[in-house]
């Protein structure tokens, strides 16, 4: 690759990220349906033709937002919590850290991902395959967390894990609806109350 | 009102009613943002123009499949909780028709209306509005029974009434992701799972 090819690289680089950055606060305000070729070309100033050299089509565009989405829920929440020791304080701040992220990401609206849950659920396609296995596989991380929890000593033995992991789930749901919905104030004291509450009712007599 | 102008009327009000039964399925698996008339009157073998005449915009369309779908969940979770004893019984049946209600009703998706209220928090307008207020008041219908439930001495008087149903509103939309997104079977014993363990905890100890 010569000189030029490499800048002109890195300019198709740079335009590509400008523009899965405003197609995220799009989607994190409209939903990942709402995302139109031609708003987004607008309001980038630059041409659909040009919007379409980097994605080809809406799909992949759609695509290409939901696993920025996927990235930034991992830096937000997953990798600060790996850095907790493992057991309870990891569950903790995964937690912490998870309820709100958007906010904390400036993120217009919500989490585009977990808006994506509800309008793709009944839709088949590889938008909701990709949307179902990565919620799956936050599933599977928060009943990992659990499971370290109880090996550590923190959390009882005989926990069933899968339905702590729903319902700690339905906790981040619960949040949004009532913090982006009910513009409830002090719904993140309410998630992680209800958090700490059901954590109590299942830490071992001795952790 | 003459015999014609009345049978016309009759005619009117059922097809009205044929196109808000399609618009409440198609919102149930598209959500209501998905709604388009030239499809619904595609799918209803009439005019564009035909069904217009009935609703004069898209947006009176969404919002009368809205209205639609409160009378549902009124008719199929509120109404069969309003024969039961005050109290905890009536909280439980509550829970019990609340969640997976759209299953019995025989609609294809989720519920239109948990739906939409992800899908519209960030769109200020009319639809949101009604979306925000029919959900506050599904928030005070819950804390009205957990409130009769404190006072018929089965559930502790110190519990935090908005606390409860925050933790009993997540159960209903962590249920509506494990059911209808991720495929877990028995999301229903889950949920349900988590709504029993949540009252143990706050049952008075007289109760």
């Amino acid at each position: 690759m010569n000189a030029e090819t490499s800048a002109i690289t890195a300019k198709g680089a740079r335009t590509r990220g400008s523009i899965i950055e405003e197609a995220v606060r799009a989607a994190s305000v409209g939903g990942i349906e709402s995302l139109s070729i031609g708003a987004l070309a607008n309001r980038l100033k630059i041409s659909k033709s040009g919007l379409f050299a980097h994605f080809g089509s809406r799909e992949s565009l759609q695509l290409a937002v939901l696993q920025e989405a996927v990235e930034r829920v991992t830096n937000e929440a997953i990798r600060p919590a790996l850095k907790e020791p493992r057991g309870l304080p990891r569950l903790t701040r995964f937690m912490e850290n998870w309820i709100g992220w958007p906010e904390r990401a400036r993120l217009p609206g919500g989490c585009p991902f977990i808006a994506a849950a509800l309008e793709l659920d009944d839709r088949p396609g590889e938008l909701r395959d990709f949307v179902a296995d990565k919620s799956r596989e936050l599933v599977g991380t928060i009943e990992r967390l659990i499971r370290d929890a109880i090996e550590t000593g923190e959390l009882r033995r005989d926990i069933d894990v899968s339905q702590l992991a729903f319902e700690l789930h339905g906790i981040a749901y619960g949040h949004i609806v009532w913090s982006r919905l009910l513009d409830r104030k002090g719904s993140r004291t309410r998630a992680l109350t209800a958090f700490h509450k059901l954590i109590e009712k299942h830490r071992s007599p001795s952790g």
